[in-house]
């Protein structure tokens, strides 16, 4: 059987589980990829700090780059190190040395993707990186290999953890996100500065790197227009509840007949749509594409073991075409160009929340404003909150965002009208 | 860019739906694979019955068997014809003549696939079937190429929409089995002769392929023992909504420590699982193992384009294969021996329904059975149907089958019980 030798750089959290997997499932990844797959060298700045960890026979530490980018031994390089800078250029040097890359670095794909993978296809070597974006799903092979023959027309997904729990837990609770995101923090759920998950930012990289394999273009983060999750109240979720929704952190990419539209937004989902039910840390990608219908892949975003069988399925892939000696299979996929079509012009049912004087009347001056705007309402409740306020809650039919956007000045503009609560879109069923 | 020909044999439904999407997104399939596909042959038994399409000019029509698999010039041949006999003779004589196969027939590689995938493996020529399980979700390739480095320890389905549209109506509408069978019927969702959808044979058949990838073991119809769902009534379903769960067909295969159960059977899903909002004629697969932890792939589990469309990825991919000439690359994948295991002794909870006599102290000998067969109850609800006879609902905890069966043995020797109505087992969360 033929033998493939593999370097893993750096040796954290998925380095780990990778070589674990390696170890623990090695008759099995022998048997299904008809490859042995041996660990040949361990790129590490302090091997001190892994004394703890039994090596196989075969593999070693190294601290110099060079001893693996130049070992004509070494068929992989599998970069697990993080960052773009000297991860690049490992990756880069390795690429130029005929060897095949897997990587779990979202950021350094974000950065240097379609360079990269040129390289690689020039060097007729592979570039694989299913771990770089969502951990455990599949969705990377997915995309491009199972769902290949598709036109996709619409992704759109659970790509953040950290959010989907403190959401789930808000929901399923009814604590505030304040509350629940420091119990997140306490759990190691959530990072002590919890900005690029919380604003949406992780999600809105996640997104352009999924929707670019989707809708063969180069789409960066720059593309995606983000709104997070931190004014989301415990009381716009328990009338979502009512109108028949949970609340989630959507990225959503969609074909139009302008162009694509690409948003990271905390939406109403209706709990009959397969993503209303993904809880607490999990998570999902829903497609629609003109083969399939649609499709749903769910699972783990994140984690050591997770992320790790997804550096090993490349693993096994990579050795496989090592094996027929058919390395660089691998087309780069940005040969579209599509507009980025505005977001202000998407259509969107959406669920406003205001504070109202408590008096005969004013349900009709709001009324007429929608009516003025053009916009039909679903669905409303009214609520009083106290012998001063009432509280609407109002579901409209679907708009373009700028209509709500008018809207919201000219409630805000009825002196009748304390307060425009919260305005969160709808996800269509 | 080299060009693949491709034969269809049929052109059936899946047949219409593989070929309108290499027509309609023949641009997308290009430049995602780098091959150009060209359907040169479809072997059909009456042409003119076809009159009605139209072939592109590369395209026509043979009647006769041995123009495509004496014709050189054809690199792929896809089966969509279905059956047992002349489909096996087809397959086995393209491999044969170094052909490269695409087929969506289940019936033949639950007789035939060891011999055929050892024949293509043989023949260095590929053998693939994602459309043969589930339609429009890639479930194979995910199985044995995405979670290739896992130790699958259970994988859990619903695989059959004709059951899941008819539950889940059922549980939505209120309405009897035997009214939604007739509607399934009308529609055109459930055939003239229910059987083999309604008493789990085709989900049977379904998961001995699915365990058979994932414990890579050849695994056998016989081998799964069934319970359809005809004697599921909505009473159960309501007392099911009570206890917070969802009325299912699931297909189970699971990893013992003493060898893999398989069964199919209707079992009420807790709310909280991602199982539970698969709903109407969806299909989905819940797997567990080593890497992954539980991921789940939901999707259309038949339809023309959906099938169609896992059709053209296995074309794609062996295209790949054949512009690289590294076909033949799937390893026969049955290496393992593992005991079947009796479904007697798997242990789950149970929903038990009584109709007893509306008397003091029938709760206490009730209770005394369940204590006596060493079971505790989780849950348990107690209605009055009318004034002779009220019903117990009750859910236990763990227990194996056997201990059910003597439950219920000793339930009917009391004279206080009427009937013992239902008994469904309660999937794990």
């Amino acid at each position: 059987m033929k033998t493939v030798k593999i370097a893993l750089l750096g040796f954290g959290t998925v380095a780990q589980g990778t070589f674990n997997l390696l170890q623990d499932n090695a008759n099995l990844i022998e048997n299904r990829s008809g490859v042995t797959i041996e660990i040949s060298k361990i790129f590490v700045r302090n091997p001190e700090k892994y004394s703890h960890i039994t090596l196989p026979s075969t593999a070693k530490y190294v601290t110099n780059i060079d001893d693996i980018v130049n070992d004509e031994s070494i068929d992989i390089v599998v970069e697990l190190m993080g960052g773009t800078t000297f991860a690049k250029d490992c990756v880069e040097s390795a690429l130029k040395h005929g060897k095949s890359v897997v990587t779990a670095n979202k950021d350094l794909l974000a950065e240097a993707g379609p360079y990269l993978f040129d390289l690689a296809y020039k060097n007729k070597v592979d570039l694989r990186f299913e771990a770089s974006v969502l951990g455990g799903i599949p969705i990377i092979r997915t995309l491009y290999e199972s769902l290949g023959g598709n036109h996709i027309t619409e992704l759109v997904g659970i790509m953040n953890g950290t959010t989907n729990f403190i959401l789930s837990k808000m929901t399923e609770e009814g604590l505030s996100y304040g509350a629940v995101l420091k119990e997140a923090q306490d759990l190691g759920y959530a990072e002590a500065d919890p900005t690029a998950d919380v604003e949406g930012l992780d999600a809105a990289r996640k997104l352009a790197i999924l929707a670019s394999i989707s809708f063969n273009r180069r789409i960066f983060f720059e593309d995606v227009t983000v709104e997070g999750i931190t004014n989301i109240d415990t009381e716009d979720i328990s009338y979502g509840k009512e109108f028949g929704y949970n609340i989630k952190l959507i990225g959503i990419a969609k074909e139009t007949s302008k162009g694509l539209s690409l948003n990271v937004y905390p939406a109403f989902v209706p709990l009959t749509h397969p993503l209303a039910s993904v809880r607490g840390s999990y998570n999902a990608i829903y497609i629609k594409g003109n083969g399939i219908d649609d499709a749903m892949f769910y699972g783990r975003g994140a984690g050591s073991l997770p992320t790790g069988s997804s550096v090993v399925s490349d693993i096994m892939e990579v050795a496989k075409n090592i094996a027929f000696e058919s390395t660089g299979r691998f087309k780069p996929f940005y040969f579209d160009q599509k507009n980025i079509y505005s977001p202000g012009k998407i259509q969107s049912s959406y669920y406003i929340r205001l504070a109202v004087d408590n008096k005969t009347g004013v349900l009709a001056k709001i009324a007429t404003k929608l009516a003025e705007q053009k916009i039909s309402v679903l669905s409303i409740v009214q609520r009083n909150k106290d012998p001063e306020t009432a509280v609407l809650a109002i579901v409209t039919s679907k708009c373009p965002h700028s209509y709500i956007l008018n809207l919201i000045d000219s409630f805000n503009s009825l002196r009748s009208v304390k307060e425009v609560s919260s305005v969160i879109r709808i996800m269509e069923a």
